[in-house]
């Protein structure tokens, strides 16, 4: 007979899920009730005005995609992009590939631009593939790189792809809730986010949002959407406008349940407050790792205070690392996705996770956890300098 | 400001979701860890286990796709059809009809076979359509429509499409937990449920299955997959084999906690005790229901024990009653869905709504509510004609 699954309580310090406020779980665990039902349809309203606000967007088709991030990116490639359309696609890190394998899955030429991994997109290559080539559908890149902690410059990016009269198709899901996104302000016309990030709720659940011009660019298809379950002109059906709603999939009425919850606390904190939490946070972590001796990835004037990529030091065996802080802490940190693998370890500061606690826990364990491996670090002073930072 | 959203607890007897048990709940709110976290590896083993149970399959390509049954449906489709692939597809209802949605989306022409609503797939007709067509890649069909309460005959429809070395293409997301579903036994190639019908969990992940012929249809195809989220190339490497997982996507970690919990309720009931119990129950409310004069859409042979569809009594507003079922006594029924919308009403009797309990209340709602609006019903039956069968 199998037993019921009682999870270990761990601190979630990786890239993501981090880990969730009591409230939100609470707020999981309520008895669940139809997806057609007149209480649960005041509660989407709900979501999707708070959701509006967190992407700081008037959008009509602002809406929680019914699975993970993933499906949140392929809901904008689907839509967007028909065969033969061109999209410059720039990759700087895992995600960046991602969507490249997208576009193609749909039969779109992708222009592929490489940046170094840890690097942010070079807006000189954008200009230059512009110059290139002609009639491009639209610009595609990743805000903030969850495979290397890295920010891009999105509003430069937005207005370089508007000049040449392309859509903006941009990936926030580590961004959204830890740094500034304005979907309006930087018209970007397609954003998928994730909810396991800075916004601290289980995992399932992608945020979007499309703009007036992408709506019409699906409208405008001469091709069927190649998906009935994220076929926009059918979600919305469900999504759309408010009050009156027409059966289209069932939604995941607890996990949204949730949602509702995580952005009644960024509404709660103040969404400049909590950008602001994240990256005095960072500072202070950051000063605890660097009294250390660890050394950060990402230059400074590039890193996202919510996701800290550090070099592993020379002669430290990576997993041993995880492994005894997971053990002896019960805390997860994140190894190097794909090129970065084995060299650097990733450190998330995000949502609920985002504490002083939190802070002062990751670096006393990967202190005493290297201590015990004999690593080359400075000892009993990393503590002192993130409080340092902390009390200001 | 928004405020925490605090549902009113239902009783779940529609099309689904179905009431969920409080155990599965609390399993849902368990704290948050990582979808690669080895506790969480070892939590999906029994998850793959259980399912395979379930499904009553050896499949290695048994898992629960991370977004609700139209996701699994178009899991399937997504994989085994390709352009200009021949696909045979039945409609008795909605889903029917989604599935043919499916195959043209994905380029696959389909042969489209009609029945009424209400009955089950003709076997003659699918026949015909075998012998007048060659080269069929798959017939497709839905075991337990949800639109209209009717059970079609899987094991002769999959001996068919092997006779004419089509895969079986099966939609089990209301019959999967409630009446047998015997993948290994009737060799169906690809089936997907959901979580949210008879396994009474909330919504938003679906069960799946594919057979090793299926997967290597899936292996040989000449073109790409038109999904990443949906690969299953790619998602067998997180869920494929057991032990070791590369990351695909987040799962979707607290649904799953929910998903494993639900499976062990399964598992101490005994399969096919559950079925005897959606069974019994069926006839009880039957009972009631015939006592008061309401009539079945569906043939006594044809009909799901879990999923109801009764004609609305001539001159009773459909609306009505159903908004005072969910005011009075919090019990939402279903409505019907596309033909038959305004027609008849889906009293599911799913998973842990299928008590005792809920088909008493379920008939004392129904008959008070009817007197008031004075719909000619015998009174004063319903109840006593239920537990004669309740009490054997």
């Amino acid at each position: 007979m199998t037993t019921s699954f009682h999870p270990p309580v761990r601190t979630l310090m990786g890239p993501g899920p981090s880990d969730v406020s009591p409230r939100v779980l609470a707020a999981m665990s309520r008895p669940t009730i139809g997806h057609l039902d007149p209480e649960f349809i005041r509660m989407m309203d709900e979501i999707k005005a708070m959701l509006k606000a967190l992407f700081k967007t008037d959008n009509e088709l602002t809406m929680p995609v019914s699975a993970p991030g993933s499906a949140g990116m392929e809901a904008c490639f689907v839509n967007l992009v028909e065969p033969g359309d061109k999209v410059i696609v720039c990759q700087n890190g895992v995600f960046g590939g991602r969507m490249k394998e997208n576009i193609e899955r749909f039969g779109g030429e992708a222009i592929h631009i490489q940046d170094e991994w840890g690097k942010p997109v070079d807006v000189e290559k954008v200009k230059a593939a512009f110059a290139e080539h002609d009639n491009i559908k639209a610009l595609a890149f990743v805000h903030a790189e969850t495979s290397t902690g890295v920010r891009s410059d999105a509003k430069t990016l937005c207005a370089l792809a508007h000049e040449n009269g392309a859509l903006a198709i941009v990936d926030a899901v580590t961004s959204l809730g830890g740094i500034e996104v304005d979907v309006d302000g930087w018209e970007i016309d397609a954003i998928y986010s994730g909810t396991q990030k800075c916004l601290s709720c289980p995992p399932g659940i992608s945020p979007v949002s499309f703009s007036q011009k992408a709506v019409e660019a699906v409208q405008k298809r001469k091709t069927p959407v190649p998906s009935w379950f994220l076929d926009k002109n059918l979600v919305m059906g469900y999504w759309g406008g408010s009050g009156k709603r027409a059966y289209h999939h069932t939604a995941p009425v607890n996990s949204l349940y949730a949602l509702h919850e995580a952005l009644v606390l960024v509404e709660e904190e103040g969404l400049e407050n909590a950008w602001a939490r994240h990256k005095k946070l960072h500072l202070a972590l950051r000063a605890g790792l660097e009294a250390m001796g660890i050394e950060f990835l990402v230059a400074e004037e590039d890193r996202l205070p919510q996701l800290n990529s550090v070099v592993i030091p020379e002669g430290v065996d990576d997993a041993a690392v995880r492994t005894a802080l997971l053990k002896n802490y019960n805390l997860e940190i994140g190894a190097g996705l794909g090129a970065l693998a084995g060299k650097v370890w990733r450190i998330g500061l995000m949502g609920s996770a985002c504490t002083e606690r939190n802070v002062l826990l990751c670096l006393d364990a990967l202190e005493n956890t290297l201590i015990g491996m004999n690593a080359p670090i400075k000892v009993g002073v990393a503590a002192q300098a993130a409080l340092e930072v902390i009390n200001g």
